[in-house]
C-alpha cells in the first residue's frame, strides 16, 4: 500500500465529466464537474480538464503523488485506448483520449467503458476485494456489465466483452437503440421498467396511481414509489423485470462461473422490489453445480462518486496486483 | 518444441476408455481402447490403464520421453483434480482421479471435461492455433463448450465456467436431464435435433421419409441424411436448431468476445445444414461492435481421436507456452 498517494478518475458522462483525487481506501481528496460541452472535439474536454485538475490540485498536500489518470467513457475500448462511435458525444468514428491524456502528463493513462470501470471499482473499494471471479451489472438509462475472470477484467479479442445488455431475451422482442429486436437492456433498464409498466397498463386498464400519470411522463421512479407503496402493477412491472434478469444472469454464470455478482446504478437502489425476485428466477435457472453459491449484492462502493472511483480503479487494480 | 516427447491423452467415456501417446504435433504415436465398466470404482479403471499403457510405451522409442498425462472425463473439476457425479459411472458423489493417477505415475498429471479438453485440443493442434479468445462448441448428445480467454481456458470461481448446453433458451421451454426447462442442449444437440423433427413430424404430418420412422428409432443420422437428400420436414429441423445456435451463439459472443467459434462433435458434421443458418441468425442477434467479425469454424483438429488429442494438449498446453 502507498500513503500519500492518490490516482486521478474522470468520469466522461454526455452532459457532465467528473473528476476527482482518489486515495488508497477510495476517499476522493478532491473533486470536481466541469460541462462536457460534447459538440466540441475531445481536445477541448481534455484542454479545460487539465485546467480544473491543477486547480484541484492546489488545495492537495504537496508530497501528494500522483499515480495515474484513470478514466471511464461510454463505448470506450481499454485495448485501443479509444472512444468509438459515442453516443452523445460529437467526437465521431474514434478518438484517442488516452494518448490525448499522454500529451499533457508524464502519468500512467488508461481507459475502459462505464461497467468495465464500476467493476474494477467494486474489486478494489467495493464488494468484491478479494474476489477473482465476479459480475458487476450497472442499471441505469442501459444495462452494463463489467466481467472480472481470474482477477483480471475480460476484455475477449476485440476490447469490447462483457455486453450482456445486448443479449437476446426475446428474439421477436423489444427493438433496441442498437437496431436489434429483444435486447435485455430494453427489458432491464430505467426505461425499460417504464415499458413494461406501460404495457402492464395498457393491458389490464387499471386504477391506481400510475394510469394518472401520462405515458411519455412516467419515470422509473415512479413505478419505484408506487410499487414501494403497495401498488399492484408497479410491483407486478418489477416482478416481470427482476424474472428476466434473474434468468439472464443465469446465462451470465453458465458462461463465466462468478463467485457472486453486484448491482449498480440507478434502478439497482430499487433492493427487495429487484434483487429478491431476481435471485429466484435466477436460482430457478442456475445448472446445478452453481445452485445456491451465487448472491446478487448490491454495489458496496464508499459513499461518493461511484464512477469516479471506478476510473481511479484502473490506475489503483494495477498498483494492488501481487508483485 | 520438444522432440522424442509425448503427453498421455485419456479419454474416459461412460462406456470406454480411449488413450494414446500425442506427440508435439498431435499425432498419436500409439493409441488404444478399454472398457470403462463403470460399475467398478475408479481405482480398478486406473489399474487396468495403467497395464495397458504399459504395453503400449513398449511399442514406442526407448528415448520417449513423457510429459505428462492429461485426462478428459465427463464432469471433471480441473480445479479440484476431481471427477463428480458422472452420471454414467457409479464413481459415487467424487473420485480425485488426478490423485489416484498421481500415486502410480511420478508425471504431471491433469484432468478436464470433455469440453474443455476439445478447446485445449483445438488451441494446440487445431484451427485455433495462435489464438488467444474463442469458444469450442462440442455437439453429441449434449452440447459442451469450453471457453478460451486470454490464452487461458475459463473455469471462473469454481471449475464450472463454460456451461452452455445449459443457458435458457425458453423459460417455459424442453425438459433437460439436468432438471430444468428449456436447456441449450435440449434444442442443439443429437437428441434435440431429432425432438424438433418429431414435433415438426406431430404438427405437419407430412409424407416423406422420416413419417415412415417409428418416434423412438429416429436418429439425428435420420434427418441428416433426410436433409441431405432435400427432405424439406428434415431441412426445416436443421434450420430450426440453427437458428436456436446462432441466436445463444451471439450470447455468448456478448459475454467473452471470441475471434472464432468452433463446432466440433458428431452434429458439427453437418456441415453447412447447421453451420451456415448458425452464422446468419448469429450476425442478426450480434451487438453492432462485433458484427462481421467472428466466424463459426469446424473443428480443424488432425484426424486421429479427437477427444484423446484434447486429453493430451491438457499437457502440451503447459509446455507451448510461451517462457
Amino acid at each position: 500500500m502507498k500513503r500519500n498517494c492518490a490516482a486521478i478518475g474522470i468520469d466522461i458522462g454526455g452532459t457532465t465529466t467528473s473528476f476527482g483525487f482518489v486515495d488508497q481506501h477510495g476517499i476522493i481528496l478532491a473533486e470536481a464537474v466541469i460541462p462536457t460541452h460534447g459538440e466540441q472535439p475531445a481536445v477541448n474536454l481534455v484542454a479545460r480538464l487539465q485546467q480544473e485538475i491543477g486547480i484541484e490540485l492546489c488545495t492537495l498536500p504537496d508530497n501528494l503523488q500522483l499515480l495515474g489518470i484513470g478514466i471511464g467513457a461510454p463505448n470506450a475500448n481499454y485495448l485501443r485506448g479509444t472512444v468509438e462511435n459515442p453516443p452523445n458525444l460529437k467526437w465521431g468514428t474514434s478518438v484517442n483520449l488516452v494518448q490525448l491524456f499522454r500529451d499533457q502528463y508524464n502519468l500512467p493513462v488508461a481507459i475502459t467503458n462505464d461497467a468495465n470501470a464500476a467493476a474494477l471499482g467494486e474489486m478494489c473499494f467495493g464488494g468484491a476485494q478479494g474476489m477473482k471471479d465476479f459480475i458487476v451489472i450497472t442499471l441505469g438509462t442501459g444495462l452494463g456489465s463489467g466481467i472480472v475472470t481470474d482477477g483480471k477484467l475480460l476484455y475477449g479479442s476485440d476490447g469490447f466483452a462483457g455486453e450482456l445488455g445486448h443479449t437476446v431475451v426475446d428474439p421477436d422482442g423489444r427493438l433496441c437503440a442498437c437496431g436489434k429486436k429483444g435486447c435485455l437492456e430494453t427489458y432491464v433498464s430505467a426505461p425499460g421498467l417504464c415499458r413494461t409498466a406501460l404495457e402492464l397498463l395498457e393491458q389490464r386498464k387499471p386504477g391506481g396511481r400510475l394510469a394518472k400519470i401520462a405515458g411519455d411522463k412516467l419515470t422509473s421512479m415512479d413505478v419505484y414509489e408506487a410499487a414501494k407503496d403497495g401498488d399492484p402493477l408497479a410491483q407486478e412491472a418489477f416482478s416481470v423485470t427482476a424474472r428476466i434478469l434473474g434468468i439472464k444472469l443465469a446465462d451470465a454464470v453458465a458462461h463465466t462461473s462468478p463467485q457472486a455478482i453486484f448491482l449498480s446504478g440507478g434502478l439497482a437502489n430499487a433492493g427487495s422490489l429487484l434483487i429478491e425476485p431476481a435471485k429466484q428466477a435466477m436460482e430457478e435457472y442456475l445448472f446445478t453445480p452453481y445452485k445456491g453459491k451465487i448472491p446478487i449484492l448490491p454495489s458496496a462502493l464508499p459513499s461518493g462518486n461511484n464512477a469516479v472511483l471506478g476510473a481511479a480503479a484502473l490506475i489503483w487494480h494495477k498498483q494492488k496486483e501481487p508483485v
